[in-house]
């Protein structure tokens, strides 16, 4: 844990509109569009001519996060950039978000504190406002829900289903990262609790831990693409593993799919630390989850404008539905996609 | 609980996209402003040159309902018209949800279906699209969270800041019968502990407990003083206490209040049923929480356009802010307004 825990205010000696006072007494609005934030009985936006994009998404303590080695901070901060990464899936701008959590008396407002200013530090970072929520008790865990809420011209909105054959799938950044992040704090928690005596032993996975505990969500992949004049035919963001995001594209887009195995950017240090716990580098890919980068689609004639860019990798190409969902692995031979993303329902 | 649950379907048969599917299947969208809806990053919204309004609204099992006495299918019904009650507190009109809720594996898919059905009983009801939302597990109870989503035209929103001297403060409706009805369900559920072969006493009850089980929003006032050409100066809903309210719309507005207690409209059977209790019934509608009613300010110049109106009630007058915030009781004696209302931080 990243914060000092010796001081330790109850949260009842604040109550709930105290607690709501103390925590957005520093919410700076930024955003022209947003015209009202907290303290009403809702928040108001002006989008003009824009469309509105919105999204939401739960986190719950001990199903997508374990507070013996998330810090609260980075769990603010990631609970943030989930939303915002869906909303970029859209080729989307977030602007605003609302944040609701439930908190056990366990908390003290110290880490309530942390929690929030993680989520500020997410704002500030991608230029959103927090405009409301709803703070709450709970008899257990933390849960986190929130809502963003976006814009974007209706020309711009790029959504599942436009993907079409012979189009190239492309990704950006890198995959498993985030899922062998995991699978370290997973291991040295393991540890900690046969000998409390032990540090963990973190070296040298900085790059996967960090994609596992504050992952970023990819608007400068959305800027580069506007950039270049690049409009995407389909676009999804890879919160759960990269079959099961194939998977949704191409089953809203009726067709199929042609992926290449060796074209899966995977980082030496995903690779070997997957290698390390006898993995398969490319499974986790498949179906690890949390990555947050994004996958698209874009006209084949668009090749030339992104093949030398690094900020992405083509990793295969649509086919007509008949020939199926299917991976060409490395040795040649042909594998179906299957949906085997990471599944919060699933997972004990 | 209304619902037969001797079929029992495990969650896990379906996992989380195949139960997102089955819930989703039969959402008819109706808004013309509703573009996309569930099954995409995100939702979209075409609000054209009207102004966007959200607000958000967590429900805790354990905090804000007991299922031990309240049906699913009556909490997703109350936990979608306690989010629209925050629209129409803005004067305006909610048109989109998105709804997230963590269930354990002790709910069957047939408990998550009756919850589903309430809260599209609610869309239906009110005329709002269900756009999307996440689905997840939790590890003991179930937690639902909404934000709503509504349109106005700028110079049609009414503020909590706009009350000023000499305004009229008025309220919807009758106070204090939701918080009586929950006493009687707790009063049955301890006697039900006691003793299980007894039947719960509920008879003649039916108003007060249905205000608390299925409250509905105040549509009906928003469209009638758009008819009758008011705009109030001030507005918010009645979700905590009637005192705790009023001392927000008079803090915002930087004014003081005179209440006077005999013009607190209390139905008979919230009345009868508070003495039952040896309650003092004034007290029950300052404190007591969750009618759902609407409280505003109006212009003076207002008062023979709803003097002879049943649908709401004059209360009390706006002050200055130095005369401070009080009521006068029957007896004729003036007592500080203080915030006592339902603090769902403090409950136990």
């Amino acid at each position: 844990m990243d914060f000092d825990n010796t001081e330790r205010t109850e949260l009842s000696t604040l109550g709930e509109f105290g607690l709501i006072k103390h925590l957005t007494q520093h919410i700076q609005l930024t955003r022209e569009s947003t015209i009202k934030g907290v303290g009403d009985d809702a928040a108001v936006i002006d989008n003009s001519s824009l469309q509105t994009i919105v999204t939401t998404d739960m986190l719950v303590e001990g199903v997508h996060f374990d507070l013996t080695y998330v810090p609260l901070r980075h769990l603010g901060y990631k609970s943030v950039v989930v939303n915002l990464s869906d909303i970029y899936a859209m080729n989307a701008q977030p602007n605003q978000i609302v944040v609701s959590f439930a908190i056990s008396s366990r908390f003290s407002l110290e880490a309530v504190e942390e929690l929030y200013s993680g989520m500020l530090l997410a704002c500030n970072k991608y230029k959103v406002d927090l405009v409301g929520g709803d703070t709450t008790s709970s008899l257990s865990g933390l849960v986190i829900s929130i809502t963003a809420i976006g814009t974007a011209a209706k020309e711009d909105i790029v959504y599942r289903d436009g993907a079409k054959e012979s189009n190239l799938l492309c990704v950006s950044g890198d995959l498993g990262a985030a899922y062998m992040g995991l699978q370290i704090l997973e291991r040295e928690k393991a540890v900690f609790k046969e000998n409390p005596n032990l540090q963990p032993d973190l070296e040298g996975k900085d790059y996967i831990i960090e994609r596992q505990l504050k992952p970023e969500a990819r608007k400068d992949i959305i800027e580069l693409l506007k950039n270049i004049e690049i409009k995407p035919t389909s676009m999804i963001d890879i919160s759960d593993g990269l079959s099961s995001e194939i998977l949704h594209l191409c089953t809203q887009s009726n067709v199929g799919v042609e992926l290449y195995e060796e074209k899966i950017p995977i980082d030496p240090l995903t690779y070997d630390t997957a290698r390390e716990f006898n993995l398969d580098p490319t499974l986790c890919t498949l179906s690890g989850g949390e990555d947050y980068e994004l996958l698209f689609t874009v006209d084949i004639g668009d090749y030339n404008k992104i093949k030398n860019l690094p900020d992405f990798t083509v990793i295969g190409h649509i086919t007509n539905i008949d020939k199926g969902l299917n991976m060409v692995a490395k040795s040649g031979s042909v594998h179906e996609l299957k949906a085997q993303g990471w599944n919060a329902l699933l997972k004990k």
